[in-house]
C-alpha cells in the first residue's frame, strides 16, 4: 500500500491517497476541489494513476474534487450508493467491499452527520484503518444539525459500528481543526469528550444540542454542488454562483 | 504483522506487542515488570510465542519486564548494545537491523533523554512505525535532566533523525499522560509545543530548562534495576529494596 495524508488548509480537510503497489492504482478519499491539481501532481510524481475518488458523504464545507479529477485524468467517481447521484460511476454500500487493485475498502453505513454518511474500513499489514469522514473526529464528531443529521443515529453509528472496530484501529478523520492528524479507536473510547465510553446517549444529545455552531459559509453551494459530484450548480442564484466559482478557482 | 498497544496505567507506559504472522514470534517493546503476566496471557491467547523483549532505554519510571518474561517463558532480552549490560542476549545498534521472523526493527540512536536511548523504526504494509521511547512524545518529549540526558542531543535526535522519517510515519511513544495513543511525524512537526518546526534550538533549551519536574519516585531503584534488565538490585539500601520489591509485586 502507498499512503499519504494530505491537507486542504482552508476547510481543514484531510484527503487520503491510498495506492496499490501492484497495479499502481490510487484512490483519493474525500478529495477537495481546490487541491485536486496538487493531489494529481503528487500521484504522478509517485508514478501512480488515479483510478477512483471516493467520498464519505455529501460535504457541506467544501466542494468535492471528484468531477474535476475525472475531467483531468479520467478517474471514476465512487460514493455512497444511497446518495442516488447520477454523476457517480460506482455506488458503494455496506456489505459490499469496494476493491481497487489489492486495496479493499469495506463501507460502513454511519448516518448521523448526514443521512447517507459512510465510513470506510481498510485492513492492511495487520492494521485496521478507518476513514471516518465527519462521523467520528479526534476528540469530537461531526455536527448533526443539518442535512438530515440525527444525533441519535450519530450516537449509534459511533458507539455500535465504529467502536466495534479493534482498539488499535487507526482513526483517519476527514477534518481536524487543531492540527492533529490521527487517533485510534481506543483513544476515542477513552477520551472523546462528546462520545467517549464515559458518556451516555443523553449526555451526547445534550452536548450536541448545546454546540451553537455557525451556519457553514459554503453550505449553500457546497451541498447542491456535491450532489453534482463537485460542480457549481447552474441554477444557483447569481451571488451564490459567483461565490462558488470564485472559491473553487481560488 | 500482529499489533497491540498495551497500557501500564501506573506509569502511563505503552508496551507494544508486535508479532510475525508467519513464525508466530512476538517482540514486546518496553514491557513493564508489573504487566508481564497480562502481556504473556494475551500472547498465549493469540496463539503466539514471546521471542524477545526490546527496550528503548534504561527506564527511570518503571522496572522493565525483560528478565521476568525471560524467567517465565524463556524469551531473549534485546536492548541497546551500548548499554553494555551483561544481562542482555542481543545488543542492538543503529545500522544493524534487528529481525524477528518477518518483523524488522531498524534502531536509531537517539540520545538526549538518556545517553544510550534508541528508537526503533518498523516498515510494514507501506507504513512506517517509529517506537520513539522517551525521545519524542505526543506534544512533548522526554526530560533531559538526568541519566546523562542532554537537551542539545535531544534536539538533534528529534529534529535530525526522527523528523527525517516520512510525514505519515506513525509515532508510537513509550508514554502519554493524557490518554492519547498515537501521533504522526507531520503532527509533531506541526504542533509539538516544545520542538515543533516553529521552535529554535534556543527555544527548546529554554522550555526544557524551565520544566521544573519532580524527582521520579521510582528512579533510585528503577535505574539500577534496569541495568540488571529488571531485577531489584541486591545492594539496594533496605528501605529502597522494600519499595522495589513491594512495587514490583503490586
Amino acid at each position: 500500500m502507498i499512503f499519504r495524508q494530505l491537507i486542504e488548509p482552508d476547510s481543514s480537510t484531510y484527503t487520503y491517497l491510498i495506492g496499490c503497489e501492484r497495479t499502481g492504482q490510487v484512490v483519493l478519499v474525500d478529495p477537495v476541489y481546490d487541491t485536486v491539481e496538487r493531489d494529481l501532481a503528487l500521484i504522478q510524481e509517485l508514478g501512480l494513476k488515479l483510478a477512483y475518488t471516493l467520498d464519505t458523504h455529501i460535504h457541506a464545507d467544501h466542494l468535492t474534487g471528484a468531477t474535476k479529477a475525472k475531467g483531468l485524468v479520467g478517474s471514476k467517481i465512487a460514493a455512497p450508493k444511497m446518495d442516488n447521484l447520477s454523476c457517480i460511476d460506482v455506488g458503494v454500500e455496506e456489505g459490499h467491499a469496494f476493491q481497487v487493485g489489492d486495496v479493499v475498502f469495506n463501507p460502513l453505513f454511519t448516518p448521523g452527520h448526514t443521512d447517507t454518511h459512510h465510513a470506510y474500513v481498510l485492513e492492511q499489514g495487520g492494521l485496521t484503518h478507518v476513514f471516518t469522514g465527519d462521523c467520528l473526529l479526534i476528540d469530537g464528531c461531526g455536527r448533526t444539525d443539518f442535512q438530515n443529521g440525527d444525533v441519535h443515529r450519530q450516537f449509534q453509528s459511533i458507539r455500535t459500528k465504529l467502536f466495534s472496530l479493534p482498539d488499535d484501529a487507526l482513526v483517519r478523520p476527514a477534518h481536524d481543526y487543531k492540527g492533529r492528524f490521527i487517533s485510534t479507536i481506543a483513544q476515542e473510547k477513552a477520551r472523546n469528550p462528546r462520545i467517549g465510553l464515559d458518556k451516555s446517549e443523553e449526555d451526547f444529545v445534550e452536548i450536541m444540542q448545546s454546540l451553537n455552531l455557525p451556519y457553514p459559509k459554503r453550505m449553500d453551494y457546497a451541498v447542491p454542488g456535491n450532489r453534482l459530484c463537485g460542480e457549481c450548480p447552474p441554477e444557483l442564484p447569481e451571488e451564490m454562483r459567483r461565490l462558488c466559482e470564485t472559491h473553487v478557482q481560488g
